[in-house]
């Protein structure tokens, strides 16, 4: 059993407009030494599989086929091995 | 100047329906092999702060502040520092 950590974000140079909005947010609170937010998704997955090779293969087709916008976001993952 | 990666997830009893709309378009990609999805959100912070400690404060109080709604969610982050 593994279990991956996905981890997608906007591509450069796409709009982020909910970190634009907790950066507004930010400022008004007081925040000023923050520079920079970025919004993402985060998704946990648990997947069987005989190895590592095809857990990561996996992961990666269901990343973009159903998860990831290819057009507008990037991702990454890590993969672990789990009990049970 | 310090990066924090922030991964906000739902408490443990906590409805996911993202994850849940997730697993059955899995299901029906056939990828039978997946047992679970969680989903959550990530955010990445760009702050400055004199050192390290300061820096772990200022995130933990965005983040109850702001990013996680602490009733319902739970959240890590991973604090380095970066250059510039």
């Amino acid at each position: 059993m593994f279990e991956a950590a996905v981890y997608v974000t906007l591509k450069k140079g796409i709009l982020d407009p909910e970190g634009k909005a907790i950066m507004n947010s930010l400022r008004s609170l007081g925040y000023d030494q923050v520079e920079e937010v970025k919004s993402g998704k985060f998704f946990l997955l648990k997947l069987k599989a005989q190895d590592r090779t095809t857990a990561e293969e996996e992961v990666r087709q269901i990343c973009e086929k159903l998860l990831v916008n290819m057009v507008m976001e990037d991702y990454t993952f890590e993969l672990r091995e789990v009990g049970r």
